[in-house]
């Protein structure tokens, strides 16, 4: 893998300078990769014909790539393989505000967008590269435990590919902010924190005898939380590339 | 409020039709509004100068239609004050699939896409509802409870609001589902399930003396899901309206 250096930062235009609470923003690929990294889910913005098309997808980052699965829908797929542009948000929700005005209620957040064309990776070595780092992305180690991908399956599969031109980082993460005036007024305020937890896992009813959990998901144990599990796999999966 | 049949369907369209997978899709305002309304945090996608953004922010519905705060960047503000096509787009992350090929690893998830055209509100009657609904549709009751909004303030909130014209939900929902050959395979498969769990609430270090946390606030006790706290709220905030 290409080497970014941690201090790098993506540059910024009218596109993705963070206008509302610009005091939360910043661009550097550190910021910018933590977010994406800590999330599974994310939402792609295209525009075909005229109309927006926000559509949840799982993603997955190479460097300052970014993949994801798309719909095999005819005109998207004219679209997408002439390159269109788009923007990919990951988007965490940490907290609900309570504050003492109605205007003061907020939420603690990190979120990313990430600006650039998207295209249908269809040059057949990229392809199977990605479709095995969405596998050994969350699941280090995994993909080669698998029943191989057959050549069937890597046709039906859409895998669409982003460079990253421009992206921002957008974190509130404190407490209630309220106006000075208002801290004597007579109603409960703070934080209700909330985040993404890991269940426990339901093997498969079909598993073979003696099949155990494999070490590579000892991070997505009961209790953990998503967040930690999915940056802790993206950082193995770094190290094994 | 006006009264939706809970049998009623959103029209379909090329716009709204579920194209991949079509057979986890439904159209119903029942099916639509659950996903919406287990939800706080949105994606919406808007076109700009060609350019497709996806926001993230809160959102909050009455009846069909939706609401949520808006960027002050000027050049948004300028198309919003004409209306533009929207798409709003809310997903829950239920679980993540393992299955014994790579092409079968999927997520469980409920997501919904709600299409229409997003406008500035701007009749002072409507927006001071909607600043109320904010608070209110999370946490019902508490708005009377607040230092009273100020003229100044309901100024400087954008509130953008989009009738549904069309929308759709998908949802899947059930274990690993492998291809019938590949259930011989020897790895292990299986859910991990995820949820948005609460924590324990972080009350503000300047509270006033004795001042309790509000019943209405009961639903985000710690460990609870927050998918379930957020639609309890939403029926209590429809039984008030």
């Amino acid at each position: 893998m290409n080497e970014i250096p941690t201090t790098a930062s993506f540059p910024t235009s009218k596109r993705n300078r963070v206008k509302r609470r610009h005091d939360r923003g910043s661009y550097d690929h550190a910021s910018v990769f933590a977010v994406l990294d800590a999330g599974l889910l994310c939402h792609v913005a295209y525009t075909f014909d005229g109309q927006p098309y926000c559509t949840p997808t799982i993603h997955w980052r190479e460097d300052d790539m970014l993949y994801w699965h798309g719909s095999s829908a005819s005109r998207m797929l004219r679209h997408l393989r002439a390159g269109t542009p788009a923007c990919l948000t990951v988007s965490h929700l940490d907290g609900l505000i309570l504050a003492r005005s109605g205007f003061n209620h907020s939420a603690n957040y990190r979120s990313a967008m990430c600006f650039g064309m998207a295209r249908i990776i269809d040059e057949p070595q990229e392809k199977l590269k990605a479709l095995a780092g969405v596998v050994d992305r969350f699941y280090p180690g995994r993909a080669e435990t698998l029943r191989p991908i057959s050549a069937q399956e890597a046709k039906a599969t859409t895998v669409i590919g982003m460079r990253i031109e421009e992206a921002s980082a957008k974190v509130r993460a404190k407490g209630v902010a309220d106006d000075e005036e208002d801290y004597e007024y007579p109603v409960w305020a703070g934080v209700i924190p909330v985040s993404m937890v890991v269940g426990a896992a339901e093997p498969c009813p079909r598993l073979l005898p003696g099949m155990a959990r494999p070490d590579y998901l000892s991070g997505y144990a009961e209790g953990a939380r998503l967040a930690q599990a999915l940056t802790d796999a993206q950082r193995m999966y770094e190290g094994e590339g």
